[in-house]
């Protein structure tokens, strides 16, 4: 299920960019093939809008988030998401043993670091899973991602900085962890530290509905248990999920109708559709 | 509230089969007309929406799940659900003091396995719940249903197995414990062990919106808080929902919309209607 | 951004009713402008459902809920919300936390005692809240409203009374603790205890679709962080979603598609248009 350097070179309209559109679709045609077990240890507000998600997608959610299953189940998931906006002690936890259990069977696992920086305990939650093993992914907002990388980090669950002033950190940071950091925002910005891919689809909208950077992380995870490039993983899920928001905004630009929409847009969107309408620089 | 056999046989139009149309039509004109208070110890993926389909349906969806008030409560609700999705130690607690409540007082009370099987904290929890006392009706997919009777199990929380494979494990189970069991599948099978109904309405998308069984098992609860008969009440329940499905997947079978026609066409069914559409066997 | 009471006379389109329509609008404009952050402690059913009407009427929601965050977010936090749904033994503790932290801060928070009364546990919960300090707003329904006055509340989750029916007790509640008392249900009241507002827009669909109620505490919270007297607050809350559900209500009264409608809605809400649809008396 990988993608030679050569395929994406190949796929690539473009040489400068690091990933091709066309291995994007065929990272979807690989999911919908097979859909993966995505193990989702959430949050209370986006448990339901993130299984939708990975179920319209074509991937299959699981949210087992016990202390008592969360590591075993782990062995058995294709992918593992771990995202902090609601932590309690008993998921800090589960956190902790899904992503054992991930790191020693080579299994992904993505780190969505939700208010990390203002927030102390959580910050070091994400820390003493950072310690365990790299992720194969970090998905945040601009201000996550700075916080995570030693910044400060934004006010509440929002971003207070763009993608574009976290890149150095997001490089720095997948240099440092060996991972790959997806920055969310108006533009979306993923790299593994050497190449950074950049996704300008999307709608304001998006910032509307809650969960739609959550369920980004949860994306990311399905596809980084389906394709083994983390950068490719990253950038067909940021890919899939905006085209679709493209799709839904065609249809509403009212946050209600709109969420509905992009769930409709997520089952529609082809391989080839998607490779169509990506926007890739 | 109670239905007699006599009763159904005469609303029945085709006597081979245990529970006839139009018992389904009266259990809803009962459900309307004095709306079951149901407590739900459920999950977060799904609580939500198994509110807004009971809502829909016209019963009082109560989601009391803490320890310090679940056996409490269950003393003045009318039918109590409990849906193993995402348990945590406190929420076990509170199961089972609502089901000893329950089993106490006679009130009936559904259990959802969810995903029990390769899951052993979780299987344990669901023997240890029965050991309290039988369930009014046991509603889980097929592997469950085949795990809770001692094989082993689904992936994750879809099944690998059919309703029909799962039927001699659902007959012997719903035998062993006295109860009915409903497996849920593209034909859902409702047994007592000696009666089999077949309810064949439902279309493939409501497999894309997640919470579809676990709402239908919230829904069994509602008419078993109804009428005496736990058959009726479980094929009823499933009636309802799968008709309210086939109206639903008329105006989208894309998995956003869908979902919010289902709640839609929740609302409109009408005992006339149920009894009209239902397709038994 | 406080309102005198001069400016509301003035803008008030009867003087015998305290709170004038303009206001309202006013109240809505400032909270477009500087979006308050509000911490919503709340329940597994309607978290992301309050986040979203949240974001739809323009507010910033942060759902920090665990004992290890809440009491230090409360300080950063423009208002606290506090709804008693589902709580659990942590959630009570950081129930405390949050609230100790606003009352030192004099930062604006709201109680919504869901199903207080019948459950004796989380009422005492609710008196423990309220020993640490007076909320900016109580909201609930008309048996919560006298189950926490001293009488015996409802049954569930739902009203067995009118707010009419509660209105001395809401009025003696607000005089003992010094705040503003919502009562929702057909025509909302709201009364700081000398001065009492009716807000009668609004369709009884809104009781078909879970949170509705609970979604305005956290609307009330949001106005408390945007302006200084808690009448206006609660009661530009009232009329933002009634006003809202009354556009989404001639889109559709089935129980799904009005939910779609009304985060619909409540986008489009601009000041004028509340202040001209707003039905007080």
């Amino acid at each position: 299920m990988s993608f030679s350097e050569k395929d994406r070179t190949l796929t690539s309209t473009d040489a400068s960019v690091p990933v091709g559109a066309h291995a994007l679709g065929d990272a979807l045609a690989l999911l919908r093939a097979s859909p993966p077990l995505v193990q989702c240890i959430t949050n209370i507000v986006v448990a339901q809008w993130s299984a939708n998600v990975l179920l319209a997608a074509g991937a299959a959610p699981a949210m087992v988030d016990n202390q008592n299953e969360a590591g075993l189940f782990a062995a058995a998931a294709d992918a593992v998401l771990i995202n902090l906006g609601t932590p309690y002690n008993d998921t800090a936890e589960a956190m902790l043993a899904a992503v054992t259990t991930a790191v020693a069977n080579a299994t992904p696992w993505v780190l969505d670091p939700v208010a990390v920086g203002p927030l102390a305990w959580r910050t070091e939650l994400a820390h003493a899973l950072l310690a365990v093993g790299s992720p194969t992914v970090i998905r945040g907002n601009a201000s996550e991602i700075l916080a995570l990388g030693g910044g400060t980090g934004g006010k509440g669950v929002d971003s207070l900085d763009t993608p574009e002033a976290a890149l150095t950190a997001a490089q720095s940071l997948a240099l440092r962890y060996d991972t790959v950091v997806a920055v969310s925002g108006a533009v979306d910005h993923i790299t593994d530290g050497n190449r950074t891919v950049r996704v300008s689809n999307g709608h304001p909208v998006m910032t509307q509905v809650t969960g739609v950077g959550c369920a980004l992380g949860a994306l990311i995870a399905a596809f980084a248990g389906t394709v083994d490039d983390p950068l490719i993983a990253a950038t067909a899920a940021t890919a899939m999920l905006t085209v679709a928001a493209d799709g839904a905004a065609l249809s509403s630009i009212r946050p209600g109708s709109f969420a509905v929409a992009l769930l409709d847009e997520l089952s529609d969107v082809s391989p080839g559709s998607l490779a169509e309408r990506v926007r890739l620089s």
